[in-house]
């Protein structure tokens, strides 16, 4: 019966038109308050992950309690009731269960490294961690580092390769070799590459803004955990240095120990410490992309121009084609940048799998995703393939996984645009491939498939196909008409 | 004493002129029935793997049997019967456990992925579910894909790379990509790779013959797990597209809800749908193999000339020099056809392991494995190094494993002969190394070394190592005389 | 109070200032006696972890014993203050303590793959099975092969690719191909590539020295377990021939039985066998690496001129660039030779995690290991990063991991110089950053970042850094005097 096949909204209906059956009732007879119900329903919404259909909800309880308070007398079976409500409390449940979402991370999934009045730095729980569908991608970290203005970062190393991205302010690293020093001026868009084990230290620059930079890092010990290693100055406890035995230090520099122990504590601010605009002028001193080649230092992103643009959208992305520094671990980087009302058409990758971080404004995210990869399901998988919808929100500072070869569909919400920063793991050979707009891959099908693949007229098809005037980006769906009349007529009733 | 230590021959032998000795006596002294024994010895030989030892033994069982009824007295001590009987039983067990066999999946261990009318498609379980021995093949999984005649299945892609071999019928592939497509017929031997989201759709092209077509794919997000996505046409509930919320959709395609509809649920035939004779025909107009450079396309396998061959049996191979579609994979495939009665001769390869389908015929392979690896004996692994035989049997739709460096025999049935498809990983530089026959490593050995190996003579050596002619393939072996004679001549009485 | 905070020597001081001030009081006014005393030392060394603390350890013990002998007015039973001792003496040697050091495998780490009467082959444990922070070289096996004089090692093959040191003796090692032999002459130094799957034999060709071969081998087919394979020639039991069916061998060798039995069962004498010394000079006739190009056979570690050396030590390294067959592994060979009362400076890899033999000499190392590591401490994370010591005494035959990253001292003992063998896992593109010493990345801090690290007028801190006038090679840590009057003027009393 298609008012319970037709996905929540008709559930929801249905749910309304028999729950205020039970109004004409008595409570204890029913053994319920339809208006406590309502209350309920509208407690699982706000437990609800998805964006849209959280707010479909709210609006859809608000209207049953209006229509319940209106109404009188009808007359509908105990047992409906019964049943719509509890399909009704799954459906919620359903939609809200976080396990449910193995590819989103919402801005709290990041753990603190360390942090001093100065900045922070923090990163993202281990991708095994959240599902197992995501071990593919474990031996890489996402990482994200904010610094006051003018303030100084200790030299250090990782034991991981990393890829930075400025999100925000400007900055000057500064890499120690044995024999001397590169240092590069880095602002918004800028992406660099720093090999594991590069000593290294960065000055935040701007007078005025955060410094924030966005990190993929690839262990090189043990997969999926790096370490930070802070030795040349800082704190007592906090130096490799201060770690080896005095007697070896000081065979070490040939100095007495009370000399030592001068140099090595003498600076208790931490590992990110306040700099006079004198001495960041100084460390400022570095050169912007433009004087390397594109095989060393720095790489502009959003300097180019981008891959794919209209009036909805931007997209740009560096591959390892273009900055060969991320040959190795076979990363991009790619930004988009959705308009507010617009989103990007629906589309696939066809090897590459983007960890894709929210820099600015908010939206919402739908993959589909085989139904037997659900864990739950995993019995199902002798069965025929299925896909369900996978969706979050997304605002500043969350994270979200598309996995190679799954359709995604990514929407700027209707007040604000949203900008993103994708990491591609596996991004040599990728294809993008898009299922909707002007270039669209099923505009490629023969007649002959056409027509067995949908079983219509090869030409209503394509013509179909061809009523999306625009590539890439486009006008985002409208939020449906929230009357109880709209709803009847889209229940078919 | 050499009647115990000789292999199981010796040993059923031992039984059984020791059991009926115990004829002799009264059963209940002796607690047991020897003929019952017998039957017991007979049970346990039906759940034997090895194709050839259950050949044996049941003939065995069945001498011992006629022996026993027809002799009469001879002294035994009853203790020696009952050890002969526990080691008979311990004999059978261990040759007849699936667990002793890590190597060996026989048909039913594939399961279903999906299945219509018109054809299916089924997965072979995952390898590290076997055994630990196959851990390091587990990021690759086999597949099975058969088809009716005049049959197409629909647009899909997977999130692996896989290559295909054509075992029977014919296909035509067609690729399609943003801007354009590509179509390839395929025949018996043809092998393609597909890189991983390739959308593809496969045409069942024979008039009459089914279309069989084995698979091996490389999941690129999760190790061992893959995903065919089915989004263009198909039915509502098993298209990727109606996983999309339908607002999303209605925006992506600029449709009216009413035509969206009926654009995704017009086909309700499934993934594999029936195709007309002028569809098929119209769908077929791709180009063969010789139209494309090794590089692209498809390679026909079996077009070459075999890299070994003789009277007994014949072997291609496709290497990444050959067809660099399987660089990246680092994949070899491999047909071999071992006539009935023949056998190919033992050998290792020294870093590829094959993954081997029955495509026809019958047979059986041993390979000879170090004991430590079984993990029940992992105890022994500091004693000295001891191997053990695996075997099976073999038909029509088995696959086996042969790990590299562990030597393998593989003998055609004595009334028809076997056809294998075989997958080889880690095919760069591999060498494949016999131990016997012509082309044969030992035959390299300098004077002092085979002195020392062998502490004989080298020059004998030597003339026992010429006297098989062949290279590669050869005679199998003959199924020995089953009089006792012969029995009691190898036990050496 | 710096009595406490100022390490094991100080809390050992104040032990042992108490304790004699408890001789001069009567015990029950003091609230102690020297047995509890004693115990306090036990309670300390608990905390001690290193070889050097266990050396004064050891002396203190003595002394305590002395102390609690000489004087008087103790009333001490002397069996226990005899046990006491021995508890304290036992202490000392259990520290060093394994649990607390995840990258030390003492020489009884080894466990035995088969040993003969003539050699014996040993393999090092798991790594994963030390500790978590292993996993990235978990597909490494280490593994230490010795055979007397004028022994031959029967031919066989590895499911591995292996790479040999020669540590003592001189070998010739034959490789078997399909159509050839290759031959090589090894001594000293010399390092060997051996690609999985390759037949060799081994001839041991010093008239009176034992050989001796460091290995690290990298299975191919299960990850971190490989398996050797010996089939031509050898015992009946531990041939792979006798696991292969004997009408199958009479087949393929086209043999009758009892020729067969003869050919394989002649040989009794197992894997290692005693050669003459006719065999032994037909077999050594093979070329030595000045015959071959860099990129074929042997390389010789030690002919070319050591990469870093002075009066101190000397290092030697082999890189794939040096050695194309290390390229596929990207593996290096390391050999350091410290004189005695020398140390090798703290330095880190930027990418390479070495596994370190000591082949000859004793002495410890430190590693400095960020804090978070220890899996106990995981909690920690959250908090800004600390660093903790890690060291062990080391002595012939022990290996030791330093994974890239990690700060690393290496101190020879001050009565015999060390040497050591090292495997570096990720050889490509290392850089390697002395912390001290002429060669230093400090000395390429720019003024101000040396400012704000040290918080020191950056003259000063150049001045402390220019002290040490050696590079990479210097003096190492003088052992304290250990008499109590060192220990006050150290306390600064």
């Amino acid at each position: 019966m298609k008012l319970q096949t037709n996905i929540s909204l008709a559930i929801l209906l249905a749910f309304s038109v028999l729950a205020f059956a039970s109004v004409s009732r008595a409570s204890d007879e029913l053994g319920r308050d339809p208006k406590r119900d309502v209350r309920r329903c509208e407690q699982q919404c706000q437990r609800q992950q998805p964006y849209f259909e959280e707010h479909l909800c709210r609006q859809r309880c608000q209207q049953d309690r209006v229509e319940i308070e209106r109404n009188t007398g009808i007359t509908a079976n105990e047992r409906d009731v019964e049943r719509e409500y509890e399909r009704c409390q799954e459906e919620c449940r359903a939609r809200g269960s976080e396990s449910d979402n193995p590819y989103y991370f919402d801005s709290k999934s990041f753990e603190s490294r360390y942090a001093t009045g100065e900045g922070h730095m923090k990163v993202l729980q281990r991708f095994s961690e959240k599902s197992d569908l995501l071990l593919g991608i474990d031996k890489f970290r996402v990482g994200f580092y904010e610094a006051n203005p003018n303030t100084f970062m200790l030299p250090h190393h990782w034991d991981a390769d990393s890829v930075l991205f400025i999100i925000k302010g400007k900055a000057t690293v500064t890499f120690l070799k044995q024999k001397n020093r590169e240092t590069f001026n880095l602002e918004h868009g800028d992406v660099l590459m720093i090999p594991a084990g590069t000593t290294a230290y960065l000055t935040s620059t701007h007078k005025a803004e955060k410094l924030q930079i966005a990190e993929l890092l690839r262990p090189v010990n043990t997969p999926g955990r790096y370490q930070q290693f802070f030795g040349i100055g800082g704190e007592e406890s906090k130096s490799f240095f201060n770690s080896f035995s005095t007697e070896i230090l000081q065979a070490a520099m040939n100095l007495p120990r009370d000399q030592l122990e001068q140099l090595l504590n003498q600076q208790k601010k931490g590992t990110i410490v306040k700099a006079s605009q004198e001495q960041v002028r100084a460390l400022a001193h570095g050169m912007s992309r433009r004087q390397f080649g594109a095989s060393k230092g720095p790489f502009s992103l959003l300097d180019g121009r981008p891959q794919m643009s209209n009036e909805h959208g931007e997209f740009y992305e560096v591959t390892p084609n273009d900055y060969q520094l991320l040959e190795d671990l076979d990363v991009s980087v790619a930004y988009c940048d959705i308009k507010q009302g617009s989103m990007m058409a629906p589309h696939y990758n066809s090897r590459t799998t983007y960890i894709v971080l929210v820099e600015e404004g908010s939206g919402y995210f739908e993959i589909a995703r085989p139904h037997s990869e659900n864990e739950s399901n995993k019995k199902q998988q002798g069965s025929s393939q299925r896909y369900e919808k996978v969706r979050s929100p997304l605002s500043k500072g969350d994270v979200f996984v598309v996995p190679a070869g799954h359709p995604l569909a990514l929407v700027a919400s209707e007040n604000e645009s949203i900008r993103t920063i994708g990491f591609g793991i596996n991004a040599q050979d990728n294809q993008r491939n898009f299922l909707a707009g002007q270039d669209n891959i099923v505009n490629q099908l023969d007649e002959e498939a056409i027509e067995l693949s949908f079983n219509m007229p090869a030409r209503e098809v394509e013509e179909m196909f061809q009523k999306q005037q625009k590539s890439y980006f486009m006008t985002g769906p409208k939020r449906q008409q929230n009357s109880l009349i709209s709803l009847l007529e889209f229940a078919g009733l």
